[in-house]
């Protein structure tokens, strides 16, 4: 970090970097439209990813493209924005600079980090290898190719006990993503694969959920909780609570059922990590104090301590939001809350270059509710005033992801795959794809 | 192998095996239905690819759904099949049987071998990573990522000249293939990606097709591959015929226009190789004379010499078309050739069932034509008794490729995408993903 850092725009206005276009960078850089200032948006993969649907297409229900938008084409008609794809390697918050991996150093005004979050192991990270989990569009690409290629083999095997095992589904941890995971999964069992083996029954195919509290959808309210299981168990999924992994391998996963249970042990091939988060590697580059799951700790402006033009916005920030009766709650880790969090400290940017700061309000997390899908025609909604489940939750949940689904074409295309997979029962995303280091014309990967 | 062959029914019924599901392994299984025998069908990919429209994953105007549909799903009404993905490792043409890379040994009465062609780099193996191919998604999921990160890199890369070779696409080899991905490649750093970016101007880039021989498309008549040529020179490519590639590296390539001459070095970063094309290695399990292509010599009705139960057709096959005039013209390595050849050797199996093989003519090839397809809105058509070129072949070749689109609900979305694509200059799959072996979650790629 010895070069002098270069000013990317030729002007001499406020320079904002944001880090990250997830919901949070998004929502900041889209705020500042037509500012007077320049924007660098760096990210080191090409798309804006809608998260809340990937497990879409890790179970075969939509394309990639479907939920990934090329962020430089979203950002296209905004003209103070430069986007960089590449990856951040340093951030010195005293020459107000942060570097990139290729050697560039970006200077910067203001800096807001919305870096996102990533898997959580409980220290174990051993078990990456055996039960990936679901972040990115490579992560939903891994998974789908292990659940195809689990039917695949056990059609091919000849010994049951090892047929059973490639058989079994585990998915870990009842939040929403294993929530439905799981019920799509049993869906893809008892549905989508009818017919199509003739050496195996798909539908004899096991699918556990285990969660380690005492309900699925913790979040949720404690009868939307019972709904869900009641919903999932309907689909075939067998849920298990109170359940600890405690040894992930290549042949099953060992659980205790309960705190001084003897470890008993699952048989399956393929394990699915919906588990833990932890925050982004990259607050560690701030220097400022993080909380236990490794989110930097902000103040009520979404700031770190110290250095006013450097924000921490979405999943990577431990945050608060001050009620209206004075009271601070902490923000979860959902999207709408990143929104806001982006909104929110593009907001305090404009009014610091406008000297009106003082006029600013702390932060407040506006919940609009929570939904979760189990599978066709299954979901729960809570939106504080209203809990529903059933079908009516289902098209609720429908409704309002396509509604914040980026892009008209994403939005059409995926209601029509969704219209024909209920009609159908079919997944049409059902293509394992692994590119290969080795291959003819193979790269070392990135 | 030293296993018993097994049978893989416990029928009694004669047992057809089937390696490859391309167009030519796909038709010989379809033309089996009903017939009393027990097919195998063994491929070492999930999924039927529509190869003619691969170049358009590759340069992320479709996603790879699209053109891919799951094996067992297209077959799931046949029940006379049983679909296995599996390596193949073995052929004991004296056992009759084929042995599998997981241990398994299946026995065969009738063996159609349809293991299609691979990439050729004429000896020169190392300039494999350098200038991938395209035969499969994989190949496709690298390519796509290779040409939008040529552009991202260069958005990021502050010297000139090394931006210009980011923004230089070669692509070698004048067939269709090369055509298309020229034209494409063209079409999108004029068109697609235009406003996009702020430090460079896309349409800037380079994009030089590279043939060996005099002209472009040479199984073509002369005169549309002058109108391709001009096609192509209309949309930005540079075409250099003549023009052999003598090396590659991760820098670029050296040519040498003409004998004698003094090789000339294009930097470029993105190369493309659709030049050479070899047939599958698997036909040297068959341990029988092959052609210099790698391909197995068979005789008029597609078997291999003393085997009168083994075929091989489409690709891997050097097959000779019976002509009407008593002469024998080679067969061509397209895809209705294969489809022509699958069902040719599916009737030769089902007249030896009936001993009826003596009334079965030699395989004859019936040629409806050649299309190629450069850009928006130009094309070239040769129907023997018709070319014709522009609008018109553009609208012939999207009617034909629409059609022969496997599925009903790949047709519509395909249709749907290209007419999107027509009216907004805009390609929808630009979403480079790039599994990397070593990422958390990563399994060694199989």
């Amino acid at each position: 970090m010895d070069s002098q850092p270069q000013s990317i725009a030729s002007s001499t206005r406020p320079r904002v970097l944001i880090i990250g276009c997830g919901f949070g960078g998004l929502a900041a850089t889209r705020a500042l439209a037509g500012a007077p200032v320049d924007i660098t948006l760096v990210d080191r993969s090409n798309h804006h990813l809608f998260q809340p649907l990937l497990y879409q297409v890790a179970t075969a229900g939509l394309s990639a493209p479907s939920i990934a938008a090329p962020i430089r084409h979203m950002l296209r008609g905004q003209r103070n924005v430069t986007v960089l794809m590449a990856e951040v390697s340093g951030i010195d918050k005293t020459r107000r600079s942060v570097s990139l991996a290729d050697g560039q150093v970006l200077g910067y005004d203001f800096l807001i980090v919305a870096a996102g979050a990533t898997h959580s192991y409980f220290g174990h990270d051993e078990w990456a290898a055996h039960a990936p989990g679901l972040k990115t569009l490579e992560d939903a690409f891994r998974l789908r190719a292990r659940v195809l290629k689990a039917f695949e083999q056990a059609e091919l095997e000849p010994d049951p006990a090892r047929q059973a095992a490639h058989l079994s589904f585990v998915v870990i941890g009842g939040g929403p993503t294993g929530v439905e995971m799981a019920g799509t999964l049993a869906e893809i069992a008892h549905h989508t694969l009818r017919d199509e083996f003739r050496r195996i029954d798909p539908s004899k195919a096991r699918v556990l959920l285990l969660e380690g509290s005492e309900r699925v959808l913790q979040a949720l309210p404690r009868s939307l909780s019972a709904k869900a299981e009641a919903q999932l168990r309907g689909l075939g999924v067998e849920v298990q609570t109170r359940c600890r992994v405690v040894g992930i391998d290549a042949e099953g996963v060992s659980v205790q059922q309960g705190d001084g249970a003897e470890p008993r042990r699952i048989e399956a091939r393929t394990v699915v990590w919906a588990a833990g988060v932890a925050a982004s590697p990259l607050g560690r580059l701030l220097e400022v104090p993080l909380d236990r799951a490794g989110r930097v700790q902000v103040d009520g402006f979404l700031r770190i301590p110290g250095h006013p033009e450097v924000f921490v916005i979405g999943d990577l920030a431990a945050a608060q939001s001050l009620e209206p009766d004075g009271r601070q709650r902490p923000v979860p880790g959902v999207s709408p809350a990143a929104k806001q969090m982006g909104a929110h400290a593009a907001r305090s940017i404009l009014a610091a270059l406008r000297g009106r700061e003082s006029a600013l309000r702390p932060f407040r997390y506006r919940d609009y509710g929570a939904l979760a899908t189990i599978g066709r025609k299954a979901a729960v909604a809570d939106l504080g005033w209203l809990q529903f489940s059933g079908y009516a939750a289902w098209l609720f949940w429908l409704f309002v992801h396509i509604y914040f689904l980026i892009g008209f074409r994403n939005r059409l295309v995926v209601l029509m795959d969704w219209a024909w997979a209920y009609w159908s029962f079919q997944r049409y995303a059902r293509v394992v794809v692994e590119p290969a280091a080795g291959a003819p014309g193979g790269r070392s990967p990135a």
